[in-house]
């Protein structure tokens, strides 16, 4: 697809962020807008926005809350990235990397602050909720790092809540801002949340065989870091005797070298979890596909397929 | 003054916490309570209820937004901890040093995200302004710490930020909700900000010369994290000499020791600095009861009157 279509719009809600991100001190809006700055590709603003137009809602009903919908999203992203101590993001240093924990605490914090002073009063509520329910899901994915027996229903929930969530309310507040009917509400919805799921299992597969300059962080780091996502939950469940021995004792120790790393990505990929992976994030991207086709014909409609394929195809 | 008359109130705004802080996972749900349970005076919201009542309102209309404004306050309490390294609050360790940093890092943002759940849809964006603002105070606390020539406006406007503005606007939005008219909204967001104000100075003061175990931490661990309050400015101000140079060098170095620390603190009362910063105190506390004169006798005005008086006189 051509993503670059999206360009307007995208520059649309970044200009209202940096609007809205000016102030003193100015250190701590450089670090709010460190990873703004960098990158990013405004899945979530451009999902709401669509799915505003979906239902024959203007533009000018949304972009305020697809910006907040954004910032809440780069909250949480500074936030993960001081408690996962990832040292890059977007291809550059982290927030806490350049600014410290201190200053990268307070980044978030005024991002999560502004989100709200610029929403609309009708959707303020949805925005707290699904902000509750992402920090429920990253407390979830940060406990799995000491355990090896996280189970597929688990990890499912985690997902829901720490990045599918915010992908489902994206598109929810985006059809009640433009007007939409219960249907149309109920279909993005669903559209949000199962692309939202699609979205992570994608980002988990790229985390471990992506190219790494396409990617913007080393792939791996999930390994590093003891992460259970659904590649290495399937990988234990499908691999047998040592090798599953092996695994286990790499994903269940801090700190492994390049060498352990690369292995437990050989046995990702022997033990036929990638594949079932894929399968599921197809599954999940079909029934956000089916969601979409339940609305009216219209340009926005096909935006939202489009996106929805990206989303599943993207390289980063 | 007798506080424990507040005690059905803060019973109120309790319940309605405990009701809004119960989900999964339950550790970061007890995370984001432990300093809720281990005390604290409810200032906040009892202003926020006064402020109501006493421009004829219903506690009824100011209950959640007031179980809001507690819950900024200790999502700002719980991030500030980590950020100065704090191992002890009310008494008790501070939620990072129980959790971990992580966990403590969510339960603030959980707080912060229950808050926008429970308060009232009219001063929703006032509420997220003053968040905005207390994160810029915060930023400035920090970087004065690796600076000795902090001027006194300076304080001010990181103390305004830092803490008055959360007490102003539990004043305004108590008056808003209560539907005051423009001059009560005034004089309740005038006394708010200034008894704000007082209340700091009266903070910094308690935590350098008050009784270690009323006050629940640790006293001069201002000193110790080379913080620079309103009397270490003034202080520096005030000494000549090789007393100014002995608290200059205290002031500029981190991991003071005990002895360090009680040498700066002789020298804060010698310099005078702790009766210009009781003064100063008085002033703002002088200036929030005059704005509270200005309202209409009620007994809740009488209330808050009471309550100034306790901001000030308060050994804790």
């Amino acid at each position: 697809m051509n993503f670059s279509r999206f360009q307007p719009l995208i520059d649309e809600v970044n200009g209202r962020i940096n609007e809205i991100l000016i102030g003193r001190p100015e250190n701590l809006y450089n670090a709010s807008k460190h990873i703004i700055i960098a990158g990013g590709k405004r899945i979530r603003p451009l999902i709401c926005i669509l799915a505003c137009r979906a239902v024959g809602g203007d533009d000018r009903d949304v972009i305020e809350t697809a910006a907040a919908i954004e910032l809440i999203h780069t909250f949480t992203l500074i936030h993960d990235d001081i408690m996962d101590e990832d040292e890059f993001r977007r291809g550059i240093k982290s927030v806490h990397e350049i600014y410290g924990h201190s200053t990268a605490i307070l980044a978030g914090d005024l991002l999560f602050s502004n989100a709200f002073k610029i929403c609309h009063r009708d959707v303020f509520k949805i925005l707290a909720d699904a902000s509750a329910m992402i920090c429920e899901g990253q407390e979830m994915d940060i406990s799995f790092e000491k355990r090896t027996d996280v189970k597929e229903d688990e990890y499912m929930e985690m997902i829901r809540k720490k990045t599918a969530v915010l992908l489902e309310t994206a598109a929810k507040v985006g059809a009640l801002l433009g007007n939409g009917d219960k249907e149309e509400i109920e279909n993005l919805s669903s559209f949000g949340l199962n692309i939202g799921i699609a979205f992570q299992i994608k980002d988990d597969i790229l985390g471990a065989i992506a190219d790494e300059k396409k990617l913007g962080k080393p792939v791996g780091s999930d390994i590093y870091k003891c992460k259970k996502n659904l590649i290495a939950i399937k990988s234990l469940e499908f691999l047998k005797n040592d090798k599953r021995k092996k695994l286990l004792r790499i994903l269940s120790q801090r700190n492994n070298t390049k060498k352990e790393i690369n292995d437990a990505i050989e046995l990702f990929k022997e033990s036929g979890a990638i594949e079932y992976c894929t399968q599921m994030m197809n599954n999940y991207a079909e029934m956000a596909r089916n969601s979409i086709l339940n609305l009216k014909k219209s340009k926005a409609r096909d935006d939202l397929l489009d996106l929805s394929d990206f989303i599943i195809k993207r390289e980063f």
